[in-house]
């Protein structure tokens, strides 16, 4: 079996403005992340922007994507720090089962 | 459990030249998606370009990484749509299972 | 059943630093997949730099996010070959079930 040695981890990736990236990214190390990626310059609009109208359309690329790998016990915990985040600005949230190699890697 | 309170939803994430973007990016929000992001410059080769031959390899970062999450309902006629934009484009389609909280950003 | 006519795959997802980055493609390629995506620019910092302190805290734009989509057959290669690039560099290596329509472009 392919997957033979991978360890079961959940990526939780958040679309937001830019100006935010820095509090997520705190909220990350915080939360017991031991790392994270962020993608910058990335386009689009907010799921909330849409339901608005298309004024809120937004094609500049100020958006920020960021990424964390964390073990299952400190999803909750990032979950709820993130949705405090993004309450009152545009962002989305995606949670997702994946597997690494060398889970020591994502533990304190 | 610490996936409570998340819903499940599919992620389709496109890769594309950045010139077909646009059609991805109308195909989406006219099929039922609320919301859409967009990564520029990504750089890459597809996978019909491979089997043509190296002359095809193309490391200039001119293709899209356009990613959706949509109500799995929304997700035949996103599929069908994209692949006959990827028809005689390179291009490739992922569809991955995903969860999220506010399941209601996702919907009309 | 919307997901119906895709096809499982196994999506890999290498952080590195930029430089390292072509030995990535290259492994991809010669491990049997027939394309990748590569996301430069990307910031961040690897979870192994963490454990070490502040320190080594990076958030310069000089990491890659590389992809790659290959029948499961091919994960175990991939996925012991970047074990080797990245036992001395940072780099984290994430592995997630996708679907793909078209399965025929991923394969040799």
């Amino acid at each position: 079996m392919s997957w033979e040695g991978l360890t079961r981890m959940t990526k939780i990736e958040v679309v937001l403005d830019g100006e935010h990236a820095p509090a997520v990214r705190d909220l990350f190390l915080q939360s017991g992340a031991t790392g994270y990626t962020a993608v910058d310059g990335v386009s689009g609009f907010g799921h909330r922007g849409y339901h608005q109208g298309r004024l809120l359309f937004n094609d500049r690329a100020s958006l920020s994507l960021l990424i964390t790998v964390v073990p299952e016990d400190r999803v909750e915990g990032i979950v709820e720090g993130i949705l405090r985040i993004i309450e009152d600005v545009h962002g989305v949230l995606f949670v997702t089962e994946v597997h690494v190699s060398r889970p020591e890697y994502f533990l304190h």
